[in-house]
């Protein structure tokens, strides 16, 4: 795993985000944190131009509107030409069909590198009956060790299907390529109590894609265990009266300190 | 008191957000600390869906444009026919055409649970001559020990007519549906010192009303001595290093660890 | 540099900020923490009205897009009229056709203040062949002990031929109004590795042009110093598991904390 982080570091891959206006600043500072860097562009007049001088995509469907959808295409397109990795974070697939079908059309018309979501809006894309509650995974859906098996070969189905890898974050995670399968359990509950812990894994995910493109499967389950570590890092700093706001900071820091050996010896990790 | 906020948390609101891009990361983080669940969605092909799958509707105009404002509308309609409280924050009212006029157009025409403001933009929206300036109430406006009858009544009759609790966050808060009226005494100044503790405010509110829809009034007082009270608990956090940017952070810590009994006590109410 | 921090705090200026969505809610707290006060607003149906009701304008084109461009300059338009302080804040101007254009042609039609930029940014302006990559400085261009004299010379043509004061944040900073020249020593390289360093600094150098219209340089060189001198004291506070999201806080906190004779003091600059 820890080439995959140290390679991030060196090449500090300028990653171009299309994304929400919720959560942007702290996926701005994620991306600053792991060793890459940030631009935000969504209009159509030049998103292609700005895709270009970049490593990586990161489409994020989380505000979309009638202006930036058209961006996302025009950039996919782009980053496809330029040979850059694109990562689509669908948030909220299954709780709008404007959500989920724009991004069903995004996974169908570009070629996406990772799909990184819950496994709610990865059942709605996979059109398996998704339980999908707002931007959060349903507590149906949850991915347990009882339901291991069958969530694993869901997400390894729709990752050869999409020709992808489906990155599935959750209490366990899973990150496939169609073949073999990452179970990684890392991270913390209260990682779902701050708003943005999945946009973040999100771009920061995009940054090791875009400075590992040899490797996607590899290097989304680094940045995977990274943040659940990062986030159990975290968790260790709360103070008694600390809250989810200073979870947040503590995530990021933990991020911005992670170094590669760390990343080693706490990726909690199997492959099947 | 304490039973609106334990409703809260049994209850997890999931709380449509139509708002504005400067505060929107603190109002999510607020939601999840609260208890409550954010989605934040203003685009209008989807927005009415969106409401349709949430317990209560959050409107801030705090940067609203021509895109946005239709979306209000309709999410508002939406949520009305869903019989789900709406909130509405009418940012800035009185200190441009477009944003007294939108905030009366919505309150006119929608089902408005909560109007939750400053003094100025209740008296501009009353048509009661404010002293706005820009997004924060006028020190000529501000509710005082002195003025707090009249202040009351304002509140009360503004209530009254527009068929809504209003909801005037300030020094001194007052909540009125029209009949009675909660003077809340909760809070520290240091709040008007970051941007969006009002935002904020609403938002928790929302989530506050979507829990207890058959006490509209008494959960909107009881977000509003919450967020005083943790006001108080975060300014006792400050050491000497610390600024408005920490305040912050130990704002919504508070609201993430506040539990019913502390409300019960620490709350600073009377009712006329 | 004492007096034009004093006055930012007696007369707590109102800005208009037409900004971009990813830094924006730094920039209303370091506004806040400054003794300033903000609004955002970005619709052309109000632009000119709030600007009116404001003592400075802050034009920042990190995320632009076809609506808020048009208002970028009903807004800067209606500020001159008013005879309000404008700041222009380039952001990746040389990135994009889309930045560089529009940056130029704001410059170009309005009456603006200050530009207060990157030296990438600046250089792409000038039409110097800038080496820009993203939003941030290229190496290449970086200001040193080196070739300070000319990255001095090129500062203060760029201010005199545009009319305006050019402020170029970096290791070394330089505020030139076309005949002296600032040169600044202040600051912390971590400063690079959060999101929004320069788009905070330029709300607040509008809040300091606006407190001081009738000392723009020397305001902007005492914004510049304040905040450099602000990321020393918040690197003196970081903890050794804190990371870039703390050293957020610490800086916003520090500008809220600073007088006007700890600046004094601490400022290190030198006038060529």
């Amino acid at each position: 795993m820890r080439e995959y982080l140290e390679r991030v570091r060196e090449t500090a891959p300028l990653i171009h985000n299309i994304t929400n206006y919720v959560t942007v600043n702290d996926c701005a500072n994620i991306l600053l944190a792991c060793g890459g860097s940030p631009i935000m562009s969504d209009d159509s007049g030049e998103v292609e131009e700005i895709t270009s001088i970049c490593a990586g995509l990161n489409i994020n469907i989380g505000t979309l509107n009638r202006h930036t959808v058209p961006s996302m295409f025009l950039a996919g397109k782009k980053a496809n030409l330029c040979g850059h990795p694109v990562l689509l974070d669908p948030v909220g697939a299954g709780a709008s069909a404007l959500r989920t079908e724009t991004a069903a059309k995004l996974l169908a018309e570009l070629s996406v590198s990772v799909v990184r979501g819950n496994i709610s809006e990865i059942k709605a894309l996979a059109g398996a009956g998704s339980a999908a509650r707002g931007v959060d995974a349903d507590a149906v859906d949850a991915v347990t060790e009882e339901n291991l098996d069958q969530a694993a070969a869901l997400v390894c189905a729709f990752a050869a299907e999409n020709h992808t890898v489906a990155a599935v974050s959750g209490a366990i995670d899973l990150v496939s390529d169609g073949e073999k399968t990452y179970v990684i359990r890392n991270g913390h509950p209260i990682m779902s109590r701050i708003t943005g812990s999945g946009c973040m894994l999100s771009a920061m995910t995009a940054a090791y894609i875009a400075a590992n493109p040899g490797h996607i499967a590899e290097a989304a389950a680094a940045s995977f265990c990274a943040m659940g570590l990062c986030g159990e890092t975290a968790w260790q700093r709360m103070k008694p009266e600390d809250g989810n706001s200073s979870f947040r900071n503590y995530l990021i820091d933990a991020v911005y300190r992670l170094d590669g050996e760390t990343l080693e010896k706490g990726a909690k990790y199997e492959i099947r």
